[in-house]
């Protein structure tokens, strides 16, 4: 870390989070605001910096995340698989030089299946430096696209995004099951027989129009519509991470609500779990960079 | 037939379509309007049926579909399977005493998985009562929810159904591939491969994701992501249909431009199929039940 510390931003597309970070690394002040990628216009992001100047000093900046999204500042390329921490920090793109920087994502490229990630990354690369994971490990980061992962030797190896959280969105707002799907979702009986369809049937699209089935001929209580239809998009999401992630205990990062639900999932179908603190995995990958910068 | 003819209407969420039948049962005239059961005020059927019966004259009016459920006029029980035509018949419920019945829908209940249908039924048994299918066939009818259905001995045995249409129509409105999603669907490369996607890997809601990455990475071009997501959907649709309909060749009723992308991908997939008139087999399968009345 430099002398100065610096300040780090993990810029989603809805929502950041600000950092600010002391020269030891220790964290002075944090925030979190709606200031999300789309809720910025067109050029407005070195005005933006310069606001952030104005109260954090003029500091080493570090953003991850959709900030280096074609909807971000600049397209900042992903990186390709194998990534590490060094890889991002001689990666960076230098948006403002020698002051601020953009963390680029990773991709799955090659012949067969690809995918995408930004923001992520940091945190899961993060987590094993901080050794909240081992080198080797499997993680999942659950969410609006939640991320499975694959690290070997501190390295991201692999990973596969399922679009679960948006679906559970759209489904709970626009479908024909919205009017039933108005409580929260607990980890009850119907979550965990929505999980046993999703995980073992893998007919997802079938088993949502079942959820109306059961209500009508009464076999399910509409109260526990939106359980159950979370039960059904987790159990189908672990059963496609798990082949990202065939062996030993998976690392759950993020929200603790949602790590929760996919903890009760792994549960449910006898898979050992671990749940990991976002924000720490987060710094300690941005810490990380940092040095290799010094 | 009654010698003074009938009037049937294929009443459904959105639409309705009325024919009127003379005392041979040909079709005399056919209407198509939006006036579907969510058009309708509560209370509003009776006045509705007046003007009909203006329209029409005082005849046998039989009613199918969305019009039975708790939406609609009445809700009228679900027969469960195995259903005939002679069941539907036995089983109409008089809303108007002798002069309007609407036909009850079918369930798959018991201590498995379950499935409602209405509407579908007449048109199914109806092919069958009219020879555009044998008495043990395979059916297909593609729609927001599509339904597949086993017949045998011209019975409805079993069917499931798989909320195909209405997620396409969610994805391209609401989701993040909504701004792609604006080309219409056609037969071709990009169809096809979803079809493979979707009907092999049973990974639908990491595959959906796929669609972008796939584009962010070059892999796709944006103006095919619709034909590519409903080639995913159908493949998925299709994988779980034929668990329905295990051998022999899937009859297609319904939609003309639906029907031909379900060929297309039991097509890629090396399975026979023939297209059905939906409307020839709905009037086939209300001559059937009018029939059993008189």
């Amino acid at each position: 870390m430099g002398g100065a510390g610096l300040v780090t931003i993990d810029w989603g597309t809805t929502n950041r989070r600000i950092f600010a970070l002391d020269g030891a690394g220790e964290v002075i002040s944090r925030e979190a605001d709606a200031l999300g990628v789309t809720a910025v216009r067109p050029g407005g992001f070195p005005g933006m910096m310069h606001a952030l100047r104005a109260t954090h000093g003029d500091r080493l900046f570090l953003l991850a995340g959709m900030i280096g999204s074609n909807r971000g500042w600049i397209e900042v390329p992903y990186l390709p698989c194998p990534v590490t921490l060094a890889d991002l920090a001689e990666q960076l793109a230098w948006v403002e030089p020698g002051r601020t920087a953009i963390v680029p994502g990773a991709c799955v490229s090659g012949t067969g299946r690809v995918d995408v990630m930004r923001g992520e990354e940091v945190q899961m690369l993060g987590a094993a430096a901080a050794g909240l994971v081992p080198p080797d490990a499997g993680l999942c980061h659950p969410g609006t696209h939640a991320k499975w992962a694959q690290l070997k030797g501190g390295a991201l190896v692999d990973f596969r995004t399922v679009m679960t959280g948006e679906l559970f969105a759209l489904l709970r707002t626009h479908s024909i099951l919205a009017a039933q799907m108005d409580r929260p979702v607990v980890d009850g009986e119907a979550f965990r027989d929505g999980v046993q369809h999703g995980f073992f049937e893998r007919a997802l699209t079938a088993d949502l129009f079942g959820t109306r089935a059961q209500i009508l001929l009464g076999r399910l209580q509409p109260q526990d519509a939106a359980s159950y239809v979370s039960g059904l998009l987790i159990g189908a999401d672990v059963a496609i991470g798990l082949e990202i992630v065939p062996a030993g205990p998976v690392a759950l990062i993020g929200d603790p609500a949602l790590t929760r639900l996919y903890g009760a999932a792994l549960d449910h179908i006898g898979r050992d779990y671990r749940e990991i603190d976002g924000e720490q995995a987060f710094l300690a990958g941005i810490r990380a960079i940092a040095e290799k910068l010094a």
